[in-house]
């Protein structure tokens, strides 16, 4: 038995989660049909973020165990040759058996897009969230700061939440603001249900006058969901990176597949 | 009666173009039953640019006559009320009966984005071409400029363009990398059927080593559609902004509308 993770990618659009569910049309529903017709044997993965209707996913990981061989190569081609063009398998690496792609990740970061206008946009229609209004970026990166450390996140909690405990360590929120794009980049050892989109939630609220950025604290504090904002929209949440011990080498996430990821990274201007 | 313009952006990939059709799906089509059930009367759409299937608008402009009065706003929100999310009236003005949305424009202007990565990219199936193999962006520069100034396009010509002449004006042509994407600007005084396609396919095949730079030079000359590269996909292509005299002040397209548009603006950072 070997075990092989794979890094893939998502349009979260028009599926209903990652989540198999009888009657199909999830993400997971797709991988492991493309993966069962180019093995010609049920293949079942375990998948490191499991995300909802809408979320995107561009560094999604999972691991499956099987008794095949083929180059790490012939799994990204033949699957993708499988897949709908909404997924699409980027790598393939022949894993120890201790590698866990849930279990062994310690830290995950999403991508948050924002678009502000008068007028929504057709072509951005669920790659981001959509605001009338102009945004305080300083009043939400001040209220982001509030959000920092590990801290009882219960506030910011789904009532369907599974995790066995509210307390996460926040690494990280940027704000970033670009044209009429508002970037957010969150990064965590790990997130509760629906987190990032509630946090989403509050900080749109603070950006757009309706809070002080002092509200982020009073809303930590309660550890009350009634008392943070409405859930945010999916459309503009990507998970972008899983992070695993150096010790497993797990390749890099293809995060280049949407143009504007240069603003987390260097830009190799030309 | 009174004439109206229209600034429109569309998703072009799941329409058959521009063009109303018996059959419909259009984006003409879906424009004009919107504007009817929000007129409750039917309006007839002259457009600036006929884009084919599976091309974006971003700054399209009509203009329609029609005996109604209505707020320039109402115009827009009206008519987006009945719009699929794929279609979005950006603004509304009223203009002089001189004013004629194709025949008044003297300049158009076309995005193209190009997604470089072994593996595709589902977020940008539809919004970007790809190439599997890295591009040399200063040879695809150096063959652009061929291209620059007044000439017979012929070349880069499709069988069923309907232009009268095939003399166009091409006053530029930019190339800028960012990431793992490569993006195009053309513009010019007008484009002959599939011209920037083509001419996209020719950058390509010189991008990627096939051909030398100084071969566009030759496809130029020899005004032979067989001499030239394949038609390149529509997926990337974007009908940006169309330029009409001073006197219409027309509203600016918002090409803000997608993210790395800030590529050919100043960039507001925050």
């Amino acid at each position: 038995m070997r075990r092989i993770a794979l890094g893939v990618q998502y349009d979260g659009a028009p599926f209903c989660g990652w989540q198999a569910q009888p009657h199909g049309n999830t993400v997971q529903n797709e991988l492991e049909r493309a993966l069962r017709e180019f093995a010609r044997t049920p293949l079942h993965t375990v998948v490191a973020g499991r995300t909802d209707t809408g979320v995107h996913g561009l560094g999604q990981v999972v691991h499956f165990d099987t008794e095949l061989e083929r180059a790490d190569i012939s799994w990204v081609r033949g699957t993708n040759s499988f897949l709908p063009k909404t997924i699409a398998v980027q790598w393939a690496k022949p894993m120890p058996d201790d590698f866990h792609a849930r279990f062994s990740a310690f830290e995950r970061t999403y991508y948050y897009v924002l678009y502000i206008s008068a007028e929504r946009s057709p072509m951005m229609r669920t790659q981001a969230g959509w605001v009338h209004t102009p945004l305080d970026i300083t009043a939400m990166r001040a209220a982001a700061a509030h959000l920092i450390g590990e801290h009882d996140f219960s506030a910011f909690r789904s009532s369907q939440c599974q995790s066995k405990t509210p307390i996460k360590h926040l690494y990280q929120i940027d704000v970033q603001q670009q044209g009429n794009f508002v970037h957010f980049r969150f990064r965590a050892n790990a997130f509760l249900h629906n987190m990032v989109r509630n946090m989403m939630g509050c900080l749109v609220s603070i950006g757009s006058g309706r809070r002080p950025a002092e509200w982020m604290i009073d809303v930590l504090a309660s550890r009350n969901r009634d008392c943070a904002a409405p859930t945010f929209m999916p459309d503009g949440l990507y998970l972008a990176q899983v992070g695993y011990p150096e010790q497993f080498a797990v390749p890099a996430p293809q995060t280049g597949a949407v143009p504007w990821s240069t603003l987390w990274t260097e830009q190799p201007e030309t």
